[in-house]
């Protein structure tokens, strides 16, 4: 691939975007070089910001010509690494697709750029009494086509599903500078290959989304919010289970351990006040139209929770409580990452072997020799993993941490999981893929990508492992 | 590609699957070459009944060393042809895939072979009170395996999604005989390019499936069904937009034309006393686990239903009456086929623009001279449009009818919606993929579609237009 980008292709690019959308200067380039994974910086050679889809076209057409790699970057709170120029290039940002272009009230359906911010897409629709419920924790920084890119989940995915199940539509850019749409504004489509699906989750491999089509629901008026600390970690887990168990779906099954609260307190500063012996929390919320029903799913609930050793449940009971809870769990990422150098994990499993998979991540990490703080989506089975290198030595988190999170991953899969669940495998993650997929299956993934980007331009060096 | 199954050929065959296993009788080959599309019958030459995953992988050798054409054949109750054996050669009958293999309280999931059929995996867990909700109108016979295939909806799926909505994990046989497994068992998945998701809905075109690990839902306990008569077609359609608008969303909302219930009240002798002047009727249901709801949410869809035209709303009392019903909603398909030679196209659109298209469809078949009988799930926009030959001349039939469905097809498209809602687009419809995708997308699909069968052996001719 060609990194020397003369200046007769820097005078073509700014020829399609104009000069005021074209940066050369370093600090623009170092800005544009990191996401939130880990400490990574890799600056590409040039930022664009092309402000439409012929734009992108255009782009890609000169990006062919000279087999110049192009990088799609979002919002920049990626955490596998998705947005990084790890071969310079075209870092694309995608800052200027900022509107959210109609509203359809009549279908419930919302098209929307994906360089709109989730939460400004969420309240909006909010405002018209429609609720597109994919929340995920960076929602109030990371950009809607991002989350499409990623299938990003979020806390309401337990009960609502994941972006994938909203996204009825794309218009994307093909490497070759082709612009298609992927399917129809249908909530149903049995209409050929589902390109629009092959898309959701391809981190930004296969083609750049420029339009965005997704359903919405009628919105929710209720919802009841409770903390419930346990003495046990490994029951809070088991206690996930039992409450589906039970007939209930939550509209938010979370999960933190005892790091993960008390850090992310002292990072907040939310005052919790909180027994020694509590090791674990969970947070669970039930969402509906009518408050009856609510009291009532929420009564069953604490029935559940009698079985278990917890300590007092915390109701929420005003908009701020809720909303200090929810800034505690959101900010759980944060705040580890202002603690110490990290790693995070995205382990997925079915959520009945959440206990199993707590405790073997705790045993692996006695095993090599680190820290974990564990938190996430308990209802989906989807627990994130942070891997905090505090006091540990530059050569064992080189070469030991890396171990670890193999035998980690290995059991992820053994338990019927995989290895994310809503991060993506971006750069970080992608030499674990051997665990989760047979040299069949990459190869089948590798021939679909040689389909869309035969010239390999497009984000490379991410999701497949570098030998394949 | 290879017709020809010379004796040797056939002997490697049946010392795969055993020589009980394997017909070569034209009535068992006539028996599995037909589904419920049109009056076709393309018999393969030879019917083979695995029992396997790993007997499929040795037909599949075998087949790939021949170049034999191979058809996966479910319950045969398709709609597009797709189990058709339009090139001979092999039919793969799934009949023998029939076990639900374990359903999985603990993590609300279930594995099941392909052909079990629908119904019988509903009502075996909804005997553990859990809930596969999708819904068929052919779930009495069809097979999971063709559902999964062709990614079937029915009346349900306006709240609860179809098929692809809880198909988590796939085992496949790749047409080359190796056998994958598509993800993992969990209820989010951001791990490489989606292929569960590209193998639902591919009509048996990438791969044979073999295994199928589903989500399932706490079952709900109560449901409110009720008949509404309009006097005017367009105001039913009218009113399905507004019932969501009002922010219900109904657990089926289905419309049914006039004729379609009187052909089909005669055909299963229901009878339901209408007057002369209703021209259509929406069947609506809601769906929960708490009656008080229930009656408000019906209560107030017979507010929205104040607005329009309508005859005295009959509610279902009783768990015969809501059966009849739905018996009779079910039997429209094969009622209107009782009639006389059909057509059956499955268009679908964004909810609201539904009277737009029933209204078209009407002058489109005045302008080539055919009658149409519409009805389908008019939630989620996809209506079912029986154009019937009755006493039109074959000349006609065969000339003026591929036009009349052209333009249906091209009205439906520039409403934003598609081809196929849930029938699939198999044999019968991939001459009109053109009019829902540029060449660039059918590009695409050809890619993909030589990724997973460089051969093109497994099931040719389906999907994909004649001209790619």
């Amino acid at each position: 691939m060609n990194t020397n980008l003369n200046p007769e292709i820097i005078d073509q690019l700014e020829a399609i975007v104009g000069a005021s959308f074209l940066f050369l200067d370093e600090e623009t380039r170092r800005n544009y070089g990191h996401d939130e994974t880990e400490d990574y910086n890799f600056p590409p050679s040039v930022v664009l910001k092309p402000g439409t889809a012929q734009e992108i076209a255009s782009i890609m057409r000169i990006a062919n010509q000279y087999e110049i790699p192009v990088t799609p970057i979002g919002g920049r709170t990626g955490l596998s690494g998705g947005a990084l120029s790890i071969h310079q290039g075209i870092g694309l940002s995608m800052d200027r697709f900022n509107k959210i272009i109609h509203i359809d009230e009549q279908n419930l359906q919302v098209m929307v750029e994906p360089g709109v911010i989730t939460q400004v897409l969420r309240e909006t629709v909010a405002e018209k009494g429609l609720f597109y419920p994919p929340d995920p924790s960076s929602q109030g920084s990371c950009f809607i086509g991002g989350n499409v890119a990623e299938n990003a989940g979020g806390a309401r995915a337990v009960k609502y599903g994941v972006t994938k199940d909203y996204v009825l539509n794309l218009e994307v850019v093909l490497p070759n500078g082709e612009i298609i749409w992927t399917g129809a504004n249908t909530l149903k489509n049995s209409t050929g290959y589902n390109l629009t699906q092959l898309m959701v989750g391809s981190e930004g491999t296969l083609g750049i989304i420029t339009k965005i089509v997704m359903k919405l629901l009628p919105a929710n008026q209720y919802n009841i919010l409770m903390l419930v600390p346990f003495f046990n970690a490994g029951q809070a887990c088991e206690a996930v289970a039992k409450i589906f168990k039970a007939g209930i779906v939550p509209s938010a099954l979370e999960f933190m351990e005892r790091d993960a609260i008390d850090w992310t307190a002292r990072y907040v500063d939310v005052s919790l006040d909180i027994k020694d012996a509590v090791q674990a929390h969970l947070l669970i919320e039930v969402d509906g139209n009518y408050p009856d029903v609510l009291f009532s799913e929420a009564e069953k609930i604490t029935q559940v929770l009698e079985a278990f050793e917890i300590d007092e449940i915390l109701f929420a009971d005003t908009e701020d409580q809720k909303n200090a809870l929810w800034k505690l769990r959101r900010a759980v990422g944060e705040a580890v990452k202002s603690n110490s150098i990290y790693k995070e994990e995205d382990t997925v499993v079915p959520r009945y072997e959440l206990p199993t998979l707590l405790n073997g991540i705790k045993t692996i990490g006695a095993k090599y020799g680190f820290k974990s703080v564990c938190y996430g989506h308990a209802g989906d089975g989807n627990l994130h993993v942070n891997i905090v290198k505090g006091d540990m030595s530059d050569e064992a988190w080189k070469t030991e941490v890396p171990k670890g999170i193999r035998e980690i991953f290995e059991l992820t899969v053994g338990l019927k999981g995989t290895l994310s669940g809503e991060h993506g495998i971006g750069y970080v993650q992608k030499n674990y893929m051997d665990i989760a997929f047979d040299p069949t299956q990459l190869q089948l993934m590798k021939g679909i990508k040689q389909i869309f980007d035969p010239k390999g331009i497009l984000n490379p060096g991410k999701v497949l492992p570098d030998h394949l």
